[in-house]
Parts: structure tokens; C-alpha cells; sequence
């Protein structure tokens, strides 16, 4: 394993150090924890955005704390939810009296510490709402899902609710914005080489030099099938038949597509998938309204992308277009202008 | 070799297309070249910049096309240089008859192209001023170059002169704004693994398990040393000392800190490496006003990170934190705001 690290066991409290460093000014930090909260935080008169999970996924979620997006993220252990605690911390630091819609990637742990956080959080005269992700069609249940498993589409929702609490939606708006993006979201993604978590040493599993691994999740667990490696016109088709199976977009209506790298691949190679997506949704007649392409939500160095598609309507593109100033994420207004 | 691609000698072409798909609206190709250009282009009473160089440093240089930055990017074939005549009539298209800045990293044959270039350009009357960037202290002449190579500075060259641009300067003082960054900015690099140019379909080197080159060039050719495996802590010192020793940045001057990855390095160790370097600065009383962690100046999928400073002073401040809007680079105002 060689890593750009020190103590492989204190890596994440090191890289939120130089995070918050690079990015002082616009973030800080939630007391004593590693969570990361808006500099401006509590904002008057706004529902505050918080997320947070395992960390290994950056930019998600600390790079996608600013204006328009969340107000707090709270990090864990590389692949390893966040105790109850720094929630709770986090929530009240960013409460402005408006409540705390918490945004949950839906693997068990994640789930069972931000439901507790929830119940804690409340006890300190925090209302908080929560809605859980849940975007990969590859697989049902897995070693850390009962359900589908929560991944890139998570920034779509984070970026789409925190447009709907800027323009002064109360929270339940704002849960029912973002789970009518929860809806209409679906991802997939393939590996074509593992991620080593820096305690652990090794990788998380091994595939051969011909071998990729179609619907692999975000933390290295196994997808639908290991095949052959192909070109990327053929991954591209693997990916985006499951989502579109699940997701029914007709012809002439409008998606997102959000190609996302899992860390360790190039953005030129995303771009070359993104061709090759498109290309696939232009022959189904499928308009391509709004695009994203990059590293944002990753599986520390693996290579390989995931396929998101948002199904969008006039409301959710209009909050996709509003302005968004976190590290990791600007938008300068629409596709196109 | 496993990558996101198709025909492995066709990967620079699929990816412009998909870029070009990606980021419509926003750039147009130039003619039938795989050149980029603002989508607006000519922009009338502005000096247009125009870069390019060897492909497979995304999002370099086409990342960085739109307003704040460059006119016109052009791409040759993985880590070769353009040929001339993409050159020329990228620079056409963007001249809107005050001129072009040719902004060159120091590689042998992109000086010649780009030389030639401007000649062809001139005799179809568009004036052509040039500038190198030969920001990388590791070595003075390697296997591609005669003096020191140009790598993750140029970023801090087209953001600054076009700033300068934006703002009305005529070409001979956008030039001179160019040429100031030059003389003020030095990069040094770290390699944890190599690279595999796509039609070549083997790494470039190899790295021993427990190796890393320090000094490396973006094109995986080699550095200073090949030293066994070292923590963040020493790399940055490693990286730093060269940099410094040619700068001369003075206790109490203010500096802009790049910590640039390699394409294949994921963000946290980027924001982890530089808290080490932020911490060196700090010993030495060097203010670090101004920063950017990310990957944007690449060697394909190789793992790695380079380190770059920028002795600012308050005119390249100002033109650090004008606004900039290209798909790789967005700034929202200075640092702290």
C-alpha cells in the first residue's frame, strides 16, 4: 500500500485538518469534532442541510458544505458511519431554529446512528427530519444494506434540497423536495481495480488484470457480476439498462446524467463514458437536459465510475440550476448558457 | 491495462467529443480539430489566451477554456505534442483582432509546434505573443526538454493573464502579466505509481511495492531519486526544500499553495498532504494566502501529488480572485470570503 498518508490510522482527522485549512474561510469545524459546518452557520431564517457517513467518498460530503448545499457534514472512520455524538454536535451548530433535515446513505450503520442522533438531537430542541438514499439498482440487499444501497446520487439530492432550504422552504418542503429527488434518481457503477482501506493495508478485494466488477458499491462490496473487462461502450450499456429498467424515462422526456469516478480514474476516461452514456440515451430518444462530470462521490483510490440519471421536472431543474458555492461544487446557472 | 475506454487509439478524440458533449453551451470545437474553444469566441476588445500540449493531463488545458481563462485549448495525442495547424486555426478563431497569447509548457516539441504556429498564424494576421512556463525545479534538462519542464504552474499562468485579459490589457501586458507568474511560481512532483499511455498499453516505469520517485515529471519521466516509500510528512518536506531553495520567499511573504494530484491520487490525501506542507510554511513564517487542493494538472491514472508556489504579490492577488468560469475551475472570490 503506498498512500499519500501518515499514520494510517489517523488519516481521516488529518485530511479534514488540511480540508478545513485549504478551505478556512468558507468552512470550520463543529467544536472538538471532525464534522465541518458552514463558517456562516446557524443560517437565519434557513432549514439546515446535514450529511454525513463513512468517510473514503470525498468530495462527499465536507467538500459539499456551502451556501446553496449542506451545512454540515459529518465524517467517520474511512467506510465507517459516524457515531450518534458528532450528529448531534453538528445538528445543533447548524439549527437555526428552522430544524435539521438529516440526508442518509442507506447502509445499516449510517441509518442506525443518525436515527439515534435524530432522537438525541430532538431532545435538545432540534427538529430534524431525515431521508434516506437509496439510488444503486445493482443489488437488493447487501453485507451492509437491507435495500438498495445509497450512493452518487446522494449528491443530487444534497445539491437539489439545499436549493429549496436557501430559497426559504420549511423543513418538510424540503424532506419532500428531497425525496422526490430519491424517486427519480438511479445509479450503477463497475470497479476496474480495488481500493485499500489505509488501516487495513490491503486491498478490499482482488480482481484479476482482465476483470471488472459490474454494480460494485462504494465501499468496495461485491456488485451483480465480475466479467471480462470490456470497452466502454459496453460498460456503459451494463450500467445504464438496470437504471432505465427501473426508472421508466419515456422518449423526449429530460434527465441529468451525472458520470461520476470512483477516485482513482481520470477525468478524460469520464468523459469518454459520459460519450458513450449519451450516445446510448440519444438512440432512445431520451434529452440529455443537464449533465455532471468528475470525481464526487468516491471509493478512496479505486478506478472505475458509476452512471447516475436523475428523471427530472421543471421544479427539480430549477433547483439543479440555482447557485451553489461549496468546494467542490459551483454552479454558474444552467447546461447551456 | 484497464481504463474506461474503446479503441485505445482513438481515446483523445472520444474524450473531446464527450467533453464537448458534457460542457455544451459552454465550448465549441474549433472546425474539425479536436481543438476547444469558448463557446463565444471571438470575444470582442479582449486579447484571447490559447494553450495546449500533449493530452492526457485533463482537465488541462481544455478543463480551463471560458471566461477569466482561456480561449482556445488544443490537444495532441496522449503526451505528444499538437501539431501546427490545429494550432493556427484554433488562434484564428478566437483572435478578435487584439491579439494571442500562446501560453507553452517547455517541452522540446511543444516549443516547435507552438513556434511554428505562431509564425502560420501571423501570416494570416493575427499578432502572436508567447509565453513558456518552466515551473518544475526537480530537474533542469530531461528527456524532453532543454532547461526546466513546465507542469502544474501553467494553471496559475492561464488563470492570472486571463484575469489580465478580462479586464482590458492589451496583448504585449498580458503577456508581461504571464511572464511575472513565471518568474515567480515553482512546482515539484511525487510519483507512487506510474502511468500507461493507452496505445502503448504498459506503464510507462515501474515502481517497486515500496518505492516512489520524487521529482517526477507528468509524463511519468523520471526525477530526482527513487527513494523507498516515506509518509506525507517527509514527502512535502522532500517537494518544499527544492521549491524554496529557487524561490526565495521571504519570512512574512505571502505565497498561493497548489497541492496538485497526479489523476489517480483520491482528494483526501491531496487535503492531507497539504496540511503537511501548510505546516512546514507555517515553521518558516511564510503566509499562505491564497490556495487550491485538487487534481488539475494530470499524468493519466498515475498516483502521485505535486506541490507549487506562487509568490503572490497584490496585483497577482487581484487577478487571482477574479471571477473565473471554465468547467475545471470556478472561483467565488478571494480565499477567507
Amino acid at each position: 500500500m503506498k498512500k499519500l498518508i501518515n499514520d494510517p490510522h489517523n488519516v481521516v482527522a488529518e485530511s479534514i485538518a488540511g480540508f478545513l485549512r485549504a478551505e478556512s474561510g468558507r468552512v470550520a469545524r463543529v467544536g472538538d469534532t471532525l464534522a465541518v459546518r458552514r463558517v456562516d452557520a446557524p443560517v437565519q431564517g434557513k432549514v439546515a442541510l446535514l450529511s454525513g457517513g463513512g468517510s473514503g467518498h470525498e468530495p462527499l460530503h465536507a467538500g459539499f458544505v456551502g451556501r446553496g448545499m449542506l451545512d454540515a457534514a459529518v465524517p467517520g472512520p474511512v467506510f465507517t458511519s459516524p457515531t450518534p455524538d458528532p450528529i448531534v454536535a453538528a445538528a445543533q451548530s447548524v439549527d437555526s431554529g428552522r430544524g435539521v433535515l438529516f440526508i442518509v446513505k442507506n447502509y445499516t450503520g449510517d441509518v442506525l446512528n443518525f436515527e439515534t442522533a435524530a432522537e438525541l438531537a430532538e431532545l435538545e430542541g432540534v427538529t430534524v427530519e431525515s431521508v434516506l438514499v437509496d439510488d444503486d439498482v445493482a443489488v437488493r440487499d447487501s453485507l451492509y444494506t437491507a435495500g438498495r444501497r445509497g450512493v452518487a446520487g446522494t449528491l443530487l439530492v444534497e445539491k437539489i434540497a439545499g436549493a429549496a432550504a436557501e430559497r426559504g422552504d420549511d423543513l418538510e418542503a424540503v424532506a419532500s423536495v428531497a425525496r422526490t429527488v430519491v424517486s427519480r434518481v438511479r445509479s450503477m457503477g463497475v470497479a476496474l481495480s480495488a481500493c485499500t482501506v489505509p488501516h487495513a493495508g490491503v486491498p478490499s478485494f482482488d480482481l484479476a488484470d482482465d476483470e471488472i466488477e459490474i454494480g460494485i458499491g462504494i465501499h468496495g462490496e461485491p456488485g451483480r457480476a465480475r466479467i471480462p473487462a470490456e470497452d466502454a461502450d459496453h460498460i456503459a450499456a451494463r450500467l445504464l439498462a438496470p437504471i432505465l429498467e427501473d426508472l421508466e424515462v419515456a422518449k423526449g422526456e429530460r434527465v441529468l446524467v451525472l458520470v461520476n469516478g470512483m477516485g482513482g480514474t481520470p477525468l478524460s476516461e469520464l468523459h469518454l463514458l459520459f460519450g458513450s452514456v449519451a450516445a446510448l440515451l440519444d438512440e432512445r430518444g431520451i434529452i440529455i437536459d443537464r449533465s455532471l462530470v468528475g470525481n464526487y462521490v468516491t471509493a478512496l483510490e479505486m478506478q472505475g465510475a458509476s452512471v447516475t440519471i436523475l428523471h427530472l421536472d421543471p421544479e427539480l431543474t430549477e433547483l439543479w440550476d440555482a447557485p451553489v458555492d461549496t468546494p467542490a461544487l459551483v454552479r454558474r446557472g444552467p447546461h447551456g448558457e
